[in-house]
């Protein structure tokens, strides 16, 4: 991935589908799982950034599908069914993939908010006046900054005082003229003026934003200092969001009393990545053994929401017996007969989503 | 459509899908068909307009997936399989459709050029410096004008003399600050520069901006004044439209001497709609006697430039037999092997398709 990211940019495009764990995923793998990550709010996961598709089918036969086009109305939309499908209706061997034109300049702000009900407003706001423009909005509360900052080396907070939730955002131009950083300072002032802010912070040098991103990035690493941590990847409708944190935080504080929740993620696209770690000085192995029982609860209010089980990172083996649980057996069944008609003796990556 | 259009304006929100001919259309008809339009370049077409559908089957069972999410990735993507399908898969009825944000500007231009290749070369430019605020390019030729100005009441050219090919641009803006119309002048102004195009003129009114897309909209009606025409909707790589356009000129003029081509469409998603009026005062049955033939010819050429043989109108009854000629024909055989899983017993829109 990073491979291709260097590609584009050599020829003065941008690619921008980034994952955090993508050092050990091949870019096949990323497409077969309709990877996600921080970029799909302005640019789509990997869908809608795949043109073309090379894939091998169960038989052996090579499905060539490489083309460039950006539109192609010629029957059944195979590409988007390959990709997503975790390998179990083809592997994918060979891509086109969409470049853009490369952002001449980039704004970011550290923003704090007093509750995560702030974060919608924000949001709202930061879609009408930024539109296109508004290239990420990422949520995290503030026990995932402390996390960071008390085991990545070399992080700060980015703010005087602590408060409950901090949002992320960066707006994107096309022109290399201050337009970015003054939409996001327009939108800050505005956000103040509503009352909706806290205190926000702007990115003075790219080596600022790094640092805000660099926060954000590290919570999944951050966490393996506080323990065992139950994760859940799970989306629900952007306006739900402050509600679901709120029920899911009272669920687990009932279900597993000290377990300490971090809801962060991708906020513009429903997005919450909900890990909990476990009580400070409890049992690690004792904790992890409640998996099914803590996922299958969250995943129970997702469901009450709207929402989905797995937002960007697929099924695989672990949500296998979740899917069952969660999904109309309608769409199981039309998904099994889509299998079957195309893997007919179940050989590729068996045992995985269905 | 226009009703779906309507109450998004009421709600304070933007629907971008918009069909010359939806008036005969029903909104799960657009989305069976994938539509597209001039709206694609920046919102997508039908599939991307999108989050959630409810279809019934082809045994008659209703697959609830009326969802809201933007993102999902809980196994295969049965609702772009069915979005396109033509309803050979299921009978779409009902679908929960993404909303934007309403643009609060919008400026369009008038663009003359004396060659189609410095369409690319605009193309390249505005999609550089405007980036997402580039909603709409479509392009279009002399003689396309022409028709309009002849057979369309209360038409009338924007630009004082004429020219080869014209492109007509819209930027839009999320905020109210000039913005837009700003950034056309200033890409106006760059284009001219570079010596890119030969004259432009900027609505200075919406009811202008009216008149510049009647113009664009008109042309299929005002083809009707000018005999038989045999249409072809096709797509090419974008870099490739002025080079294909050419070859497809010459052919034209070999196979059918005294044919008019109007070579026009949406130049960004390298949509060319290439339609073919009858020669001046010949026989017009005869003309269209020969639809089989030219447009096969003209798909051929589109396939030797990698492109497709139906960019947005989709396959239908139409197309059936240039699809097996031009599909690869193991994709066919797994389209079919989803159709037969689907609908074992070909109930489904027989005859269409597949």
């Amino acid at each position: 991935l990073a491979e291709v990211r260097e590609a584009a940019d050599r020829a003065g495009r941008y690619f921008p589908l980034s994952l955090p764990s993508e050092g050990s995923c091949q870019i096949g793998g990323n497409l077969a799982t309709n990877a996600g990550g921080v970029g799909v709010l302005a640019y789509g996961s990997a869908r809608q950034l795949t043109l073309g598709l090379e894939v091998v089918l169960a038989d052996g036969r090579v499905l060539s599908g490489l083309t460039a086009l950006k539109k192609d109305n010629t029957g059944y939309d195979l590409r988007d069914l390959f990709i997503g499908s975790e390998g179990t209706l083809g592997v994918i061997t060979a891509a086109v993939l969409k470049l853009f034109p490369k952002p001449r300049e980039m704004a970011t702000a550290f923003v704090a908010l007093s509750e995560l009900s702030g974060a919608l407003a924000l949001f709202n706001l930061a879609a009408e006046r930024a539109g296109a423009n508004l290239t990420a909005f990422e949520f995290m509360p503030r026990i995932a900054l402390s996390f960071a900052l008390a085991h990545i080396a070399g992080t700060r907070d980015p703010l005087p005082a602590a408060h409950p939730w901090y949002v992320l955002i960066e707006t994107s131009s096309a022109r290399a003229d201050g337009s970015a950083e003054r939409l996001l300072l327009t939108l800050l002032a505005a956000a103040s003026s509503a009352g909706i802010i806290g205190d926000a912070t702007l990115a003075h040098s790219l080596a600022q934003a790094r640092d805000f991103w660099r926060l954000r990035d590290s919570f999944s690493a951050a966490q393996k200092g506080e323990g065992g941590s139950i994760k859940n990847d799970v989306s629900v409708p952007v306006a739900a969001i402050p509600a679901f944190v709120a029920r899911a935080d009272a669920l687990i504080a009932r279900l597993c009393p000290g377990a300490r929740p971090l809801a962060f993620g991708h906020f513009g696209d429903g997005n919450v990545h909900y890990n909990i770690s476990q009580p400070i000085g409890g049992d690690r192995a004792g904790f992890l053994a409640r998996w099914e029982e803590v996922t299958g609860a969250i995943n129970a209010l997702v469901l009450q929401f709207g929402g989905s089980i797995s937002a960007e990172h697929g099924i695989g083996q672990l949500k296998r017996a979740e899917l069952i649980r969660a999904k109309a057996p309608l769409a199981l069944e039309v998904m099994r007969a889509i299998k079957d008609a195309l893997d007919p003796k179940g050989i590729l990556n068996p045992g995985k989503v269905l």
